[in-house]
């Protein structure tokens, strides 16, 4: 019996501010070909999370916002919003265009311009798309893509961070009708590893430092096929309890 | 610049069956004291993630269930609660007397004797507590433990692992009043990493195998304090939009 083998995470260093307009495959793949001085390579088969803020800086989803303006944020947050499920105070709860249900559509001011917002991608999935395949054709790198975005959850204290799109990886991986360790047939564990996958990712990142990436090494490699977030982890809201 | 300092996560070989009366301290010591033959030895400062299964079987929190009667379980699972919120074909959405909200109580079939229903702990940040002590007076070892359980969302498909109790970490990181990188005040970063760490340990545990513990090594120490999931992670219900 030898040292099972580990999942490990980096944060990936070395990225520098990201406008619209940035290539971000390209600040990516640099930063991740073993040449940026940090010795930090991706190799094929890890996973590459990004985080949405600067996928959506790169995509130039930036609006102008008066901060002056207390109801400027909320006018906007509707705006991005489907629909408002919640009020309180300084938050609401919307469903966006996608089908996430987080605070204020995903709008944020942090780590953005003063006077700018920064959306949400419009199609995440998409955006993870493109990043994972400017990576393989000009880098000759083969990674899974996970972009990921910071939600609270009801019922529970805290945010963690959750994959709002993907490429390459299933996001979530159906274990239904495969037995436990009693051999009684497990019923219901449709795991999202994409966002057990992110969670892990911020754990390096940290909220205020500049490290909008990091790679994740030791996923299973039956997990890495083409999956969608949206297909796979929005929940209908007709199958929803909680709407 | 180095390579920047990793996360790892593994997932703990060589735990036998356990059994009520069963003492884990005790079996996870001898698993992590690096003579187990799998070479993995825990150090001061990694986080011990054990799931919630083997925690209530050692605690004797199992409970006879007539398989056959299709009503046995939702009299068990509404016993379990302190109230039934939803209520879908065979799955009850509840508050358990912990404040948890998540599907039939926690209460588990599955990898469990047929016949027997695995009941959550009474007390699981108790339970860490335990673990922790025992590891430390008995094997010398300084480790953070999390006792993780998997639990659905609303709003997004699939399951993840969360922390339901915790010790030696805190589980809900405070970062506001911190500046992000352009300097504006970050207003709302309170970071939940006992679920973060829960998430990452569930991708190198599976659900088929006899994997239910792992090891995290890399968090940030300044984490390492007491902490409870009880007292940080639930949110009271009055505070609650979606109950």
């Amino acid at each position: 019996m030898s040292v099972p083998t580990p999942l490990t995470v980096w944060p990936v260093p070395g990225i520098p501010e990201i406008l619209p307009g940035t290539d971000l495959a390209a600040v990516l793949g640099q930063a991740l070909d073993g040449t940026g001085g940090h010795g930090l390579a991706a190799e094929d088969g890890d996973v590459l999370v990004v985080t949405q803020k600067i996928v959506s800086k790169a995509e130039g989803r930036l609006v102008p916002i008066d901060d002056s303006d207390p109801e400027a944020k909320a006018r906007l947050v509707t705006a991005e919003s489907r629909r408002v499920l919640r009020r309180r105070a300084d938050v609401l709860i919307t469903e966006t265009r996608h089908g996430f249900v987080c605070a204020n559509s995903g709008v944020d001011l942090s780590n953005v311009e003063r006077g700018t917002a920064a959306l949400l991608p419009v199609d995440p999935d998409r955006s993870a798309r493109r990043i994972r395949d400017g990576l393989r054709h000009r880098f000759g790198l083969e990674l899974a893509v996970i972009v990921s975005d910071t939600f609270g959850r009801p019922w529970r204290q805290g945010v963690t961070d959750v994959a709002i799109g993907c490429a390459g990886i299933s996001a979530v991986v159906d274990l239904r009708g495969t037995t436990d360790a009693t051999g009684r047939e497990l019923v219901a564990t449709q795991v999202c590893v994409a966002d057990e996958v992110a969670a892990a990712a911020e754990l390096v990142m940290g909220k205020d430092r500049r490290l909008p990436a990091a790679i994740v090494r030791g996923v299973d490699p039956s997990w890495l096929r083409p999956g969608s977030v949206q297909k796979e982890v929005v929940r209908p809201p007709a199958e929803d309890l909680f709407r």
